[in-house]
């Protein structure tokens, strides 16, 4: 049910064609929002910089970032997909929130979504030391600059989800490995797979004006798994 | 902006004359709920089943239950204001949940919200150890028992929230106080008090069809002061 | 290897001969502690008051309370049993180091270590909401009532454990039970039950003079666990 | 009081002429422990391995890995800055352990112990996102580690501290700032600095044979900052 909620927003979605970009920019523009859909990754020590000065006044910012999950046992961890994490995922966050921050602070607020994970918050299976410790490092950015960027009435908020359904960490063929299946009967209370618009719903929520006093929180969308 | 999204629901708001209450049952008739605003505090080991029982189906419900915070030293502490932090807030959440159940279970699932504290996630000052062991109390509950019904489909999830303006914690004269004003600045990243309309959005979004996939999670609305 | 490391201590265990009690008189009086090792359940309001008053001073309290994992599910919560874990494990822990306290003040300092529980820190199977509604709330006293003694160099601690062998909750029959070894492998880490001196060697750590700038903390002894 | 405590223990402590280093090595050498102090900084990707195979069996390793806490409000991070953080802290720390690992999984055991911090635990004040940020990576990585190598008896720990003397983040002179002596008082509920002595006794505890059922935990030092 549209209904006009982000009307005349100006968005960035990044990564748009990847992990949650798609049913955000879906779900964006038929609640009104003029959505830029950026596919670029933001590897570049520049590149966040650039996108943003290039689109100018922004309401809100989807920090889309993510690489597939490393399952390297500790002792078998290689130093260059370790460092692919942090590179991938956690320092473009800070550029793009470094960038987005002083147009925002001029125009009196403003609202980043992170598009997160829960996997640093429980013990996971099978487990991803290097993967975890960069969405650990990201959330802890996300709230510590969550906690700064709030008298600026800059919402800096985070999605940490996990079992909800998107290609890069449950590609659709996944759905038919039993044992895949054992484990998230398993694992996740609600006994299923969140769907990706469920991930929209709150991207929307964070995103629009009904969140105006939440402020460097991680908010768990993971069927009760944390 | 109300638009419906509440249209059809049948919704229990608990405690309604109080704390959280007024403006949960405002939003939710103006977004199209069926609303039974009860006032009374449900202290009876009986009532909170004596209540569902007599209303009969329910989609939602908001256990809103609240007590001033009782701020007295650990050496102070009087036996009877310690109990009644448990009586008027834990026991009479653990009695709403179970009576709710069953008929939850029977429907496919139903969403209850609870208007609780992230005071337990932070050290407070001043402190208030009695208030903090029942609002943890509840919380936990959230979490445990919020696993245990995310297979029935049933959202048990907890607005953890602090500075948030309500006659209970925070009546309109505090806003005179010099001290508490310096306080908030010091305290609350936002540098405000929250408006009870920001409450009663976040329950609007766990209690409708945008956060179906949020089991157990306490979602703290403070300014980002937890 | 006994060193005398609570030569001249004075020392309280409560419920001495149930839950972590007898490991910790034990390792205590082999350490050099003067200990009194009191078996009463402290059930009564006025009894942590009387017990407190008829030693006098003391240097260390081993707020010892248990009570056997109530499991019901939440549809199912009898409301006696319920009260039950609040009776017995939270309202006495408060008794205690209210009782405890302004003698303790008065001496410039003490330690007081609750043999709790880290069952509130993650999603426990089987679950049992009462339980962990109960522990959550010690654990919550334990971190504000600690950071209010703090400043008098009281040191409140808690041991956060789980999956440690005792009569009261891993009586020594549960380790032949198949189902029960499966889940010990599934969930610890470790792949193993603690052993109770290992819970007594952190009382020891706690207790002692190598401690002592820890305040209000749930130390997690678990195998890995939460 | 040194009582043999590390009596015939082979440990490593790095950095160790910094940061937590030199109290470390006193009271171990005190204890009876064979000690390497290495004072590099470990910063090339190979030296934790060179380091490690070098020295050949070790019972404990003290990871100790410092950097001045950088306080660049968020729109200020310079990204070299930025970076140095994980190189100094982050990076360094996975390549000890996992350099660590295989040795120790074939003699049965081990302990690591990381000098590690409690900011990322909750909102610091002045804020300092790119330090807490590595710090929270580092956290992130023991807990995650830790429950990975816990099958293997390797304690991977790490002591959270904050507001303990050491000339990284409390040089000497900080002592006499006026301001900083208030925001003590105001902020550290024990009322005074740590001693750097009061780490090396945790320290002491965690690599010894005290703790031996505690795996993938971060253990709170900070006078009840946290």
């Amino acid at each position: 049910m549209a209904t006009g909620r982000l009307a005349d927003k100006r968005v960035l979605v990044t990564s748009a064609d990847a992990f949650m970009g798609p049913p955000i920019v879906e779900l964006f523009r038929a609640e009104g929002a003029d959505v830029t859909a950026d596919d670029s990754l933001l590897l570049g020590a520049d590149e966040p910089q650039q996108l943003v000065d290039r689109l100018g006044d922004l309401d809100v910012i989807i920090a889309n970032l993510d690489l597939a999950a490393y399952g390297a046992k500790v002792a078998d961890i290689e130093d260059a997909k370790w460092l692919e994490g942090f590179d991938a995922m956690v320092h473009p966050l800070m550029r793009l929130v470094r960038a987005a921050t002083p147009r925002m602070v001029e125009r009196g607020g403003g609202s980043i979504v992170v598009t997160g994970s829960s996997s640093p918050l429980r013990r996971m299976r099978p487990q991803a030391p290097s993967y975890v410790a960069a969405r650990a490092a990201q959330n802890s950015f996300v709230r510590s600059a969550g906690h700064e960027l709030a008298r600026h009435n800059i919402r800096l908020n985070a999605i940490a989800q996990n079992y909800v359904a998107n290609p890069t960490y449950y590609p659709p063929e996944l759905m038919e490995n039993e044992r895949f299946l054992e484990r998230l009967s398993a694992e996740v209370p609600a006994q299923r797979l969140g769907r990706s618009e469920e991930t929209a719903e709150l991207a929307l929520f964070l995103a629009g004006d009904s969140s105006t006093f939440i402020f460097g929180q991680l908010i768990q969308l993971d069927g009760g798994w944390s």
